[in-house]
């Protein structure tokens, strides 16, 4: 038996990333342009990065406080009561090693092996490849697409309930593609996990990435202290803080103590050093996430009609986070045409496969990048369709 | 029912660390010296925290690779193979979010639900806890102390193994007894393992940290490349670096790409920047780790001598970690004992239930300190144990 074989099988079937095949090809392409992967293409602000590398020279080296030292804690609090108009407590606040890491302990929180999660497809891979390693059965629930925009049908989302289902994750706005739930769906969904028990695991990491008002419609607005919501969240996105890996959880404090040995007993805790930047961002942070949201809906106008004048693309405009999800009239294997489009234009797309396997004709842009990058990828892309 | 009695069960029994209650006591002690942590009272060398300081500056902040950036897996296998003698391969080695998170891995790498793993006791209490998360069964084996040695009862370990073993979890040397397997002990263990098809998750940490010698006995020395070992490690004590988080694991490059998905659907990877860190404390860390050493050294015997004298306690000299493991005559009740010693002395020992149950009448001191800091804790320490 090889060391592989014995493995346990669920380590084993965890997949490789959907774009690793895309990115292997392209890796060589000169004069590349990389709208693949789900980062700004801003490094992360220096007064962040500062407050970071200051408390690390100055020896804040050793083992901290394992949910998140209190200034972060508190930072979280204001935070949120600052965006999402919530009363809030840094003891509601934990502290993680990214946000995937986030997502892991959500899931390790609340359910095991034999148990199934719901989640809505197209997804982000990771949250059906963590439940796998952590042996539950995903289901995914497709958003259905009609006339450029995205639904989530409910009477779907009822049917998938089994008596196994211990939780519905829930991204929104979306990645890939970048739909966000209004306030009437958020309430249906609540009201279905009510009803059955459920958990939901609550992704809302681009809330402030939203393009009708200053951000998306989120559980908070809608729910009890007692309802059972995890929050996961990073601090990748809204403060290009990608590199970092640190994300947090918002939980009732009657549970954090829960979190709080998930982390100890996974990665015990995030460097005080990086935390110091953490606090930095959430304090003086807020117009950094004005400039990149600014850009990014400037920039989802650009992307969508230059497509959408090529006649021959089909797509629903994000109402928020920074991804657009389209397909091609004639194109169904897009990882194929992918490459093609990597060999041709030097655009980088993720392939729709990489979302969930009912999308394969799709592809993943990634709009939160340089305006000159994203005009010459747009152009080169309408290109192409028009020469196909 | 409350939010914590709807988590899962296995996350609600994780418990808090078995330090937390001394700690907690002793919080508010004036001039607490706290001998209960396993780090040194070191500060990261400062080449470590500017090489690092520098990479985050100049904007290393975007994702990176998730299995380690390649200067570090080669520098890992330079460091491998200076101190250990092996041929290394940068394909043999997976950064690793913290020592914790390597051990997590390899357990979610090779065991799930219902399976057991065996690890000796007394041990780290971690190791336990996050079995029990993943729903893995711990079976300890208690190390046998007679006459100033600990020993590893072989028949005990070999009647451990049930159908549902999957692994064998050996830490050596040994946190918090200080002992370390001899070459014929990782032999004896090595034969068992291959006997009955066992993995072998080997925390060799405090290799470095070894008195009677360059370096402890390694399961380096005697496996076969195909041999289930897999190496779980941590930049943490060698080079003063708890608090950054970051580890290794070494495995068969057959199985690395495994570990890298591990990675992905946990953390998704280490900061670049702390990575830049973790390059320059391998490639130029050893005059650091042979100070430490000899610091423990002999702090190491001025500790022992001084308990020794009282004539009141139980030992074995540590040959390796930096961790010393006592009882003291008529005391059976070491977590009372140590917070009267707390109120009494000021000095911070961590009772040996933390280490297992079968532990409780014991502490556990860590010498990794200043000199005056431990011979104060010494003095004080024998003048208590004389006026019992």
């Amino acid at each position: 038996m090889s060391l592989m074989d014995d493995l346990r099988a669920e380590a084993r079937a965890a997949p490789e990333s959907g774009i690793i095949a895309i990115r292997k090809h392209g890796q060589n392409r000169s004069g590349l342009i990389p709208l693949w992967v789900g980062e700004s293409d801003l490094p992360t602000p220096d007064f962040i990065s500062r407050a970071a590398a200051q408390a690390l020279l100055a020896g804040e080296t050793f083992y901290t406080a394992q949910a998140g030292i209190s200034e972060l804690r508190e930072a979280l609090a204001r935070y949120t009561e600052r965006h999402f108009a919530q009363p809030s407590r840094p003891g509601e606040f934990v502290v993680t090693g990214s946000g995937m890491q986030a997502i892991q302990m959500a899931i390790n929180a609340i359910a095991g092996a034999g148990d199934e999660v719901i989640y809505l497809a197209p997804s982000w891979p990771n949250i059906v490849a963590a439940l796998g390693i952590a042996g539950i059965r995903p289901r995914g629930v497709d958003l259905t697409y009609s006339t450029g925009a995205w639904e989530l049908d409910l009477d779907k989302l009822s049917s998938a309930i089994t008596p196994s289902t211990r939780a519905m994750f829930l991204n929104s706005p979306s990645n890939p593609t970048g739909w966000a739930a209004d306030a009437a769906t958020l309430r249906s969904v609540l009201d279905l996990a009510r009803r059955h028990g459920l958990w939901i695991i609550a992704d809302e990491i681009y809330s402030l990435f939203y393009y009708a008002g200053k951000r998306a419609p989120s559980f908070m607005d809608i729910m009890d202290p007692e309802d059972r919501i995890i929050f996961v969240n990073t601090f990748s996105k809204n403060w290009a803080m990608t590199g970092w890996r640190i994300g947090w959880v918002r939980i009732h404090p009657d549970i954090a103590g829960v979190f709080e040995n998930l982390v100890q007993y996974s990665t015990s805790g995030v460097a005080q050093f990086m935390q110091r930047g953490a606090v930095a961002a959430l304090n003086e942070g807020d117009p950094f996430i004005a400039e990149q949201v600014d850009r990014c809906n400037s920039a989802r106008d650009m992307f969508c009609a230059r497509l959408m004048e090529t006649g021959r693309v089909e797509l629903a405009v994000p109402q928020g986070a920074f991804y657009l999800f389209f397909s091609i009239d004639g194109v169904d294997d897009s990882l194929k045409a992918a490459c093609r489009i990597v060999d041709d234009t030097a655009v980088g797309l993720a392939p729709g496969m990489a979302f969930g396997s009912t999308f394969s004709s799709s592809f993943r842009v990634c709009f939160n990048r340089r305006r000159d990058h994203l005009e010459t990828s747009a152009t080169r892309l309408a290109e192409w369709i028009a020469a196909l």
